[in-house]
């Protein structure tokens, strides 16, 4: 094995390279992983464009990346599982295993975890696209042969969904609406779609989303600034949805859907929102008794999200528009920035 | 409209008669429904053959049949839904809304239900297998054209199964098997697969009940009375299945149930059982974790089946086998004895 | 009995007169009640101060109250339960029983509610400061003597919080706190004391207040204008409260919300807000995985609020500060809106 | 600190022997604890009685117990939490934090779990009746001065109660049987009080145990054996405890379960039973939609067992009848066994 690897490392604005680093080593419960697929995340986006995501901003070069599909290719002493040579796709979030939070399954809360790819620490921790990553065993989850590299790319987007629906309790049977076309909520509608939610509706501004909406399994999309929006929910659904999935993260979004969820609905929060703080109906909430839950990252969905996709339940190919190699990570970074005529942009390692 | 009707009348083990009765005069919040299709339910037969099911035994003549679709042709004073000439399929439960069990979401524990073409009454309520069937307008639930007489007639049996699958909690990514593959295990294979669960086996000595849970969407069919039954599920699941549906009432499944579920697993109970008791290794559900839901009929989950169904999201189609009219109704219970070769019996009531 | 009866009548804001009106006449499944004892709540303040409460404005004359304590002094046929002579709270909220809310537990939300003493319909419906009451035999829930009428006029208020408290999940063992410690607030603490929760903490401005709530159970109590606020909490509980209730309405309070409740903590909704709209720091729901739930008046929870009453685990005869004979309802109305001094007064119909 | 330490070793039935063995040293990731205080378990008894606890046999000399409270004297390199010289409870059960039980708040059900004082592995696991112990630091939970520490050593059992009580779901406002008066019993007797159950009954053929669970907070004791048993519990709850926790392992009272649970009800299992199979009427299940939960030891409900106790919510103080010293280890053994007298038997080990 070579001593060094390349990896696209975000050095500031706008100024991703392709630079040769070091191959990590070994440590205990680790295991090198010879990445093949990498998707570009509209995190990776944010720190492209504007230097930072969130509250989180870049304070040293850092390898973007946390959407992988990979080999393991070397053991730490003492590791079974995943075995060498094993095809896997990466959870990017380390979490202690330990704490009350883990202990109790929400190790999306974990108090010491450790994300990859992200500016929250100090410096940032290197991410994925990059040919080889070094992770914890328990982050790898083995790969049958029918997800390819570019599907199982799309697990760890897959599962930010799949447990946003976790979240919203049972769809089964009900009217379901996810405000907000980008790859999330079309993630969301295809698995409100696998897990028995019945009319799904999407909402965008942006024509080219909801027909893309409309062939993932959408039953309806709607345009949110067109004045009849509401008489439009009112004649298909009666009194409004059961389940509403904010992915949109945009204020007016979520002001609209305290009116478009019906009595006793829950409306669940995956979407980040740009502005600090927003102003809404609060008692709504109490006379029309509604939930509005948070949803962040994922719960410990994967063996479930693989199994979705294994099985053929969901498909999630049609979300990849473009794959482009390694040494073009600042083309396919421009492409996803651009937003238009693409769903998902992935980077080829091979 | 005619004063009389007919009606297939059960008098005796194995006598059954096309009678002409009275048609019933409206009563305060009823509707009168022109019955047009009626399935034949595993109670049907069980009175037809043996005179009683399981403690309800036949003290008087009655019309046999609860599943069935109609239209409404008259209303009491007051009632506005149904509306006069809509299609409808009949919740046969008749439920008082005003117990503790009713106004905390489980009416199908009601103290004062009363359900259709049931011996649980002396006299037997008269059922659905009459031309006129008079019930509380709230029993009604309107359907959709996409769903025919057949179909509709289908939606009793198939809300047995989806409330049985929201008893066992989300089946969302996860290993199922349902054991028996009559009516209703076949109707939990379809829910399941529509809700999200990923490998779904079926098991049952009948090659031809295989064959059928395979065809509705079933990814694999064991006979459980080999004796590499066992092997054969572990090499599918690893570990075990996470939910297991019994819907065969045999003692046999019962006990080999608790070797196929995996530690922490769920075990809903759907079938009657002939035997009064039956041994069960009871220390597994401590070591293992485990929990045994037993499922009643249905709780409130007749507009998710119609939507589920209306929507495209199931196919109820292929289980109805046979379709015979009112007159020859002895035949099609005869039929529906016999088992081999038929799922669903119905009979025309047009 | 007497064919007229002295009821509370709301004739204009402040204008409360003891008029002499008939006494209603049975209707099919009603029963007749002899108040006994009634309490005031907020919303009859609100009335009587504004001519209005919230949404809802006095249209016409009314009678008031809507917490009970009567004797059941006539039946209409066919009515079996209640019993003759026997003595019982009032659910003052009447549910159809038929809807989709009543079948699946969420009679609270019922599309055809009717509640006692409120200006939500037109004419406003009669409440129950007033000799004799007509209800739905099912709205009349029996009370052992140990429950004497004032502490079962406390019942209604109390299922609001017991309500609240089952909309939160379980407390046991977990920081709880509540924001606002009027009438309500109280009965949150005392019924989140008598499930499990650990340290209970209450919020208030105002001292008087604070003091009571230590009375009744809490734990230590917090003035939240106070700049240390957010340090005294953090000192008491390390990262916040599992659970907060929010059960003053004050802006400010709902902000503040945020802050002491830790990650994946639970906010439940249950007082009234006179702003229309509240902004909330959304990108919190998110990250910190919250949820936000509204309580709205009651679910199934009478016989529950009942039991817990009666078997003395919970003692609500505190709360009651002051009983006025129904003549000097104005003066009493009055000490309610006072507030100082007072938690809940109550009215003697006897 | 001495090379060696003293400790109750089982050498064989009715062989116990307080040996000279060497203080383990330290591990990474543990801490080694001064153990205060231990109490003797139901397993602790089987062991030393019948040379095994249920499939687990004896196959070489361990040491026993499990139930214990420490100082932490010494800390592995890394560790900060808990702190040197801090009192703990100690969790027995080591959890691997990674697998899929574990990380999805299942660590009760740990595929690599390693259960102090066991001899479910080979050889034994030595247990914490010793003068030091070496664990996890994570299996350390620091404890407030108001729990001394022969309550301390009570968090162990109690937690396997709170645990069984989670699984219940909610007690609030309901009534609650607990079959089987034993310590594990009562501790079920006195979490179900402080977590809002209201008519809590308990049933044991043993008077001296009824009279101990009146004493903890039951509120009726019944002697299951007695003919008119079933007439005594109808008339305390008019149609049965609407949750049931088995406590016993005793066949005769899970029979004699599906008895006394109202329609809808839930029966958790705690007890172990002698017996490998237990004939149960499986119909109950369905007809009366009941559910019967198995519960195994605890799942993270540590904290909030130790905030119970620490805040006075619970005295566990009553159930610990005997302390000696750990040189009398043999006759503490004995006196457990003998019931008769004691509920809790610890050992002093300062």
């Amino acid at each position: 094995m070579s001593k060094t690897m390349l990896a696209a490392v975000l050095h500031g604005i706008k100024d991703l390279r392709v630079d040769e680093l070091p191959v990590p080593g070994l440590e205990p419960g680790k295991v090198l992983v010879r990445v093949r697929r990498g998707g570009i995340c509209g995190s990776d986006v944010h720190y492209f464009e504007e230097g930072r995501f969130g509250s989180f901003a870049v304070t040293a070069p850092f390898v973007l990346g946390h959407e992988v599909t990979g080999e393991v290719v070397a053991l730490a002493d003492g590791v079974s599982q995943p075995a060498l040579g094993e095809r896997v796709v990466v959870n990017p979030s380390r979490q202690c295993g330990q704490c009350d939070y883990c202990r109790s399954g929400r190790g999306n809360l974990c108090r010491n975890v450790r994300m990859l790819g992200s500016a929250s620490t100090k410096p940032p921790t290197h991410g994925g696209f990059s040919e080889y990553l070094l992770v914890g065993a328990d982050q790898c989850f083995p790969v049958p042969p029918q997800i390819d590299d570019g599907v199982g790319a799309m697990i760890e987007p897959f599962a930010v969904a799949l447990h946003a629906l976790k979240r919203a309790g049972s769809v089964v049977g009900k009217p379901v609406i996810v405000t907000g076309g980008g790859p999330i909520g079309l993630l969301t509608v295809i698995v409100a779609r696998a897990c028995g939610a019945t009319t799904i509706a999407v909402s965008d501004p942006v024509a080219e989303r909801r027909q893309m909406a409309l062939q993932v399994g959408a039953d309806s999309a709607f345009d949110p600034t067109e004045a009849s929006f509401k008489e439009q929910v009112t004649a298909l659904t009666g009194d409004g949805f059961e389940v509403l999935f904010e992915a949109s993260g945009a204020a007016p979004a979520l002001r609209q859907a305290f009116e478009v969820v019906r009595r006793g609905g829950t409306l669940v929060q995956i979407g980040v929102y740009s502005a600090p703080e927003v102003s809404v109906p609060v008692n709504q909430l109490l006379v029309r008794e509604l939930q509005v839950i948070g949803s962040f990252r994922y719960g410990p969905v994967w063996e479930e999200a693989i199994r979705l996709v294994a099985s053929g339940r969901v498909n999630l190919q049609p979300l990849i528009s473009r794959v482009l190699p390694l040494n073009q990570a600042p083309a396919a970074l421009a492409l996803a920035c651009a937003k238009a005529g693409v769903v998902k942009v992935q980077l080829d390692l091979l």
